[in-house]
């Protein structure tokens, strides 16, 4: 296993300043974002990874598949029913053929949370009202008219449909498809996939090379079950993200990813277990963090090593 | 089943008042906690609930079992090691007390975090430096020093010990220990036990009426086992609370509880399951929301009554 930039990790960088940044720091892979591939052109950054002899240890991210049905009448315009679901297919086809161009090594999915529900933003449509005691009771609903769905089962049904089209396509492009499960807090509005043991259930109908799972230590590291899956999970592993979980979590809980060290994880045994399973591809490190991203991405990148090696790597 | 109040979600109501209220509500029972009992005195809160011929649905709360090992010399003083654990287990044993006293249902038990870890806030010692491209690599500590621990595995065993010796004590005094397991989010901090099926095992081993479960709709709507593992719980469901998830979390994610109907949960489902287990006790609703707590309490348990009639029974 060896060390691998995300490039969210050095949020300020280009897909050309963190190929560069890659290649004076010494790491031999990079994992890239559909966005900043998109601003720098993805011939270019096709290019400018081949020239400087870089893997792509992932593309983040497809995903976001579970749509509402179609709106009541009145309510929102949204995309939903089939015209959401087509939609959110087609993009994770191009986000296929973007991790195909690039030769990535897998295409990082977050599946998506509640349908109608965005991340990060609060519920879409009314409330349900107080009561009052002593006046009368207000109209009585019970909040079934909102524009989004509570429905975790059918979501994750949502997910697993999806994935019925989306595996073969990536198959006949030599992409692999990697579930990532998402810590519980995320499962309302990022992705209805919480734990590794559901991720790994959803790989096992289609091949090895086409629908794998990610371990990302944040996400994954309360499991009771972490080692079992693990081992359960072997080859199917296709990618390894290492970054630590904060005490407390900031205010917005999305960016309480920390450089490893700074938090509560024990990474070593997980690294161990990881490797054992028989995972011998590279080790992003994926930081949502605002101190991480305000910093010098250099300082950022050359502590990141340094911890890696004390921390993380066994 | 019928509906209780957990006295915290009308956190400016003393025992006195919150007994008052159950009372005008025309509600059955009550859920009490230690801090607002050793206030309004033992004595006096055991003679308000029997006078008002009210059930004591659970008392909040026992646990935090999980104590740092000896500090290294010349760390905090923390109590640690023996010492620690001894206190802890006293302490519980005065909650069992309590709970006796009181004829309560169950002591609900929040079995603590990773030791040294406090609630709320910042990981105790020093972080580790940052690495600076250019100077000379900082002192190469791993963070082995700092007082708390990451093992978590260690605090889980820690928690099944203690059980062995709480279990039987709590047996002796006719009082039913009911382990909470908390949303992922919490498990650095506030409790170690993480899913409804780790809460199943660690109570197996003992009397039904020793140890059972605590299925709180806010820590476990999310998990993919949890219809399977309510069932499994069976007659081990000690108690049933329930409050929603809200989207997006609040800044303070313990204060993430909202009144049913404001967030993403989908309780019929859940109340049918725990119903179908064959739990027919009380139904707390609990919620920690500062605006809640802002508002007329007489106005939050006319709208707790409300919502629970349309949103969560079944």
């Amino acid at each position: 296993m060896s060390l691998s930039l995300n490039q969210r990790t050095t949020k300020r960088w280009s897909v050309a300043e963190a190929v560069e940044g890659c290649v004076r720091h010494g790491l031999e892979a990079v994992g890239l974002w559909r966005e900043e591939v998109a601003e720098q052109g993805l011939a270019e950054s096709v290019k400018l990874v081949r020239d400087a002899g870089l893997r792509v240890s992932s593309l983040c991210r497809g995903g976001f598949l579970t749509t509402p049905a179609d709106p009541a009448p009145g309510t929102s315009g949204r995309a939903s029913g089939g015209t959401a679901r087509r939609a959110a297919l087609d993009d994770n086809r191009r986000a296929i053929d973007e991790a195909a161009e690039l030769g990535a090594a897998c295409l990082v999915m977050v599946v998506g949370g509640l349908p109608g529900v965005r991340p990060g933003e609060p519920l879409p449509g009314e409330p349900l009202p107080v009561v009052r005691p002593g006046e009368p009771l207000p109209a009585d609903p019970d909040g079934a008219g909102r524009p989004f769905s509570r429905d975790l089962a059918g979501a994750r049904e949502q997910v697993a449909e999806a994935l019925e089209v989306l595996a073969p396509y990536a198959g006949e492009r030599g992409v692999k498809l990697a579930l990532e499960p998402l810590h519980p807090m995320y499962c309302a509005d990022r992705a209805v996939l919480s734990t590794l043991a559901q991720a790994v259930d959803l790989c096992l109908p289609y091949p090895e090379e086409q629908v794998g799972v990610v371990v990302d230590t944040f996400h994954v590291w309360w499991d009771p079950r972490l080692f079992e899956e693990i081992a359960r999970a072997g080859r199917r592993i296709a990618s390894y993200q290492v970054c630590d979980y904060l005490q407390p979590l900031p205010a917005d809980v999305l960016l309480g990813r920390g450089m490893m060290g700074d938090g509560v994880i024990d990474f070593p045994p997980i690294t161990r277990a990881v490797a054992a399973a028989g995972y011998t591809g590279d080790v992003e490190v994926e930081i949502f963090n605002a101190d991480v991203w305000a910093a010098d991405p250099d300082e950022i990148v050359a502590t990141m090593k340094h911890r890696y090696a004390r921390v993380v790597s066994v």
